[in-house]
């Protein structure tokens, strides 16, 4: 018997992209499409899609395409994305903020169920509907709402005592703003957003 | 002669990371470091980090370390970081908001010189200190500054003719938070972020 390798991360990472455009073309009423057809509206081969797809099963027939509703689905049950998610998130300043206010979290399965912040002026007042709550209260909502992800909008010395009081509450993938590396258990995912190093990554192809 | 390839992108996108990292350090008053402390601090193995800094030079000496501020100079230099930049953002919702409140650009040699939108209750607002223009002006603006890098927050059907736009004045790289994948000239860098797709990304991996 042999086993199939995991499929390699840089896979998964892609796979939200692919259900990105794909909703988008159920959307526009589509029901069937291609690789090709996802290739050229995401900049990627269609080889590469099909590879990509290929490490989760068969999902298209040869010559026919894949069907819409149904790719969408096995891609949401590979993702877990058959169910909602709980998510808080950390830090109530502009980031926070901005974070709260995303519509798309909710449509795409992840309800909001916290904020929690340690500036007294902050606590008590609602962003989209929910209460700031003081950061001290944080461990018992994780527990209680059995919470597993979460995501940090905190300046960059409160995001490490933070995401260990996460993780010591049950927290097993983290999305962090602030621009420092955690150091997390080898079991507690983490992705970080930084537009500064994003914007470094590519000032060094702009041609001056 | 052989001339050496071009250092993969995916090195590039880590050299701002190494940045962030050199200049905690510096921050903590060291003068020398090692890719071993570097690795330590990242998750990256040390090999990864010499063999990614040995494509554009040789930064450090064996068994003694890499003299910090040195490196940091150089990396700067490769990322075409010695010099400002100008920048713009399209849309000033929640995102946008943020992302004009970041203090990090600033301090990392970005300097966000208009604020645009076309919703009349924001022209005019002023957001850290800079006022809101109504989209119509973005393009003159655009090329009075000269800019190169536009930073997009505008709603999903907004993005494309927004990035036309500013592709049209002069803008060579976009980081985009609008969650379409944009459609623009190969001379044109275009970064995503996009929470929900990190956040599909890790559940994943969560054992329920």
């Amino acid at each position: 018997m042999t086993q199939k390798p995991p499929p390699p991360d840089i896979v998964i990472g892609r796979l939200p992209i692919y259900l990105r455009a794909l909703d988008a073309l159920r959307q526009e009423n589509s029901e069937i499409t291609s690789s090709y057809e996802l290739g050229e509206r995401l900049g990627i081969s269609s080889a590469q899609i099909r590879k990509d797809l290929s490490h989760f099963g068969d999902f298209g027939k040869q010559g026919t395409g894949y069907h819409i509703p149904y790719l969408i689905e096995q891609i949401q049950q590979i993702l877990k994305l058959n169910h909602r998610w709980a998510v808080v998130i950390v830090g109530a300043g502009h980031v926070g903020l901005a974070l709260a206010n995303y519509r798309d979290f909710n449509q795409y399965g992840f309800d909001i169920v916290g904020i929690f912040d340690t500036d007294p002026a902050k606590i008590g007042t609602e962003i989209n509907g929910i209460a700031v709550q003081h950061e001290s209260r944080m461990v018992d909502e994780v527990q209680r709402h059995k919470v597993r992800i979460a995501m940090i909008a905190t300046p960059a010395a409160a995001a490490q005592p933070s995401a260990d009081k996460l993780v010591a509450a049950g927290v097993k993938a983290i999305l962090s703003y602030a621009p420092i590396t955690l150091n997390l258990p080898p079991d507690v995912k983490v992705q970080y957003i930084d537009p500064v190093a994003r914007l470094q990554h590519m000032t060094y192809y702009i041609q001056e």
